[in-house]
């Protein structure tokens, strides 16, 4: 599907007189053929350049989109937030619907709703939860390998519960992640669960915000105390250090998915 | 990744004088990217062709890959079995893995072992078990669309079930697919049951045979039955009169999956 963008120069909503209010919309991508969520500078292909370039064809607007986490190269989402600014007039539904007939098919908006003006999709923000998912057995899975890690040796799953029960509550996590400029290394994780399903380890994390990297640095180290590589002690001296070079390999991005993004109600 | 084929002409494994035994093997694959299991007369690519590619880098032999299922384009298999001769003497898992190691990121092989020079992955069978996998919600989704059919109008799962337990028995399923030349159209199908396991409707069939197309064209007329177009008595009657032309839709392939294929013991 080409966008048909014609030639003419589009034209920011606040110049068009209409009302411009401010949506909200959750999103859903299969990560495999982007760049990450956040626009790069030499076009690459990204999930925030193709939602825009969406709202460009729907609404002839140049219109900003703003995201709630930005998920890296290769990174799913089945609940990305994100919002932007529009003089739209045919109503919610018929924005998400017009958005989706102009979206490739590994993204998807999933729903639309105006939201009061200062509503930010990152700042006004207060939990994330992503979820990595573990496949292993012997020999690789071509059905899965788009959505999975696949770890040929046995992994214990108790060993790797008890070194993700370390994680909850208030700590310093910069043996797992570098923050944004500015911001500090401590988060607060809510929930840390790894669990069986079938065939897979599916480890959920639920934490205030995310340091860059974090979730896949968790996964990546705590798979080595699975692999019997480390002992939990070891990871829980490596955590303690808060220093970047004691952590664990960091887990590929095909595994990890965005699931939710939470606002104080 | 490229087989190094080189240019010298393959060698028949009954002409290097080595012992010539016959290997089944269980096959995985993403049938996304693959015109359907059987090698094509225009090239096209197939899992039997890219088989049969990888066990000539690997044995240096012209080698006829034989399989149980034909599955269509876009179809997918976690239990593939073929067989094939060949005079290797390094054992069944390095024959595994070396051809493992010669095969694309879509396709594997689970497992290799010896059989009797008689075996034949699609005669000696004496079933097979297809997974159709239908998604029902509104938005159609990014990360579901490889595997599975997306249907937006709520199907009702109840009248889907009524519809396949009709079909438990030996019949003459004419209605619902072709026949390979000179068969009948009589399957014997020992399960056919509807289950709805997460966000999923998964449709499990197993029968001593198929006939072409017969999964997807049942899964389509159930899923008429299951979205109020059609009764379970016109489903009924449409199955009893044995006329093709008297099915409702065929679902599209990448819902569809061979799960096993099964042998006398």
């Amino acid at each position: 599907m080409t966008l048909e963008l014609g030639g003419s120069e589009p034209q920011n909503p606040k110049l068009r007189g209409g009302t411009v209010r401010r949506y909200r919309a959750t999103v859903e991508y299969d990560g495999t053929d982007f760049h990450g969520f956040q626009r790069q500078a030499q076009g690459e292909r990204t999930v925030q350049e193709t939602l825009e370039a969406a709202l460009w064809a729907v609404t002839g607007q140049a219109v900003t989109v703003m995201g709630a986490g930005r998920t890296d190269t290769g990174v799913h989402a089945r609940g990305q937030v994100i919002a932007f600014d529009s003089d739209w007039r045919h109503g919610e539904a018929a924005l998400g619907r017009a958005m989706n007939a102009n979206l490739m098919r590994d993204v998807a908006v999933k729903e639309v709703e105006s939201v009061e003006p200062g509503f930010h999709p990152r700042f006004s923000a207060c939990r994330r939860t992503y979820q990595y998912t573990v496949y292993n057995r012997f020999c690789r899975s071509p059905l899965l390998r788009r959505t999975s890690w696949h770890r040929r040796r046995p992994l214990v799953m108790t060993a790797m519960s008890a070194a993700g029960g370390l994680l909850v509550g208030e700590h310093d996590f910069a043996t797992f992640g570098k923050p944004p400029t500015g911001e500090n290394t401590v988060r607060r994780v809510f929930c840390a669960e790894w669990r069986q399903n079938g065939g897979f380890m599916e480890f959920r994390i639920e934490a205030n915000a995310f340091l860059n990297r974090m979730a896949r640095s968790l996964v990546g180290t705590m798979c080595q105390v699975g692999a019997g590589e480390w002992s939990v002690e070891r990871f829980a001296v490596a955590f303690a250090a808060a220093d970047r070079g004691q952590a664990g390999p960091t887990a590929p991005p095909q595994g990890l998915c965005l699931l939710s993004v939470g606002y104080p109600s």
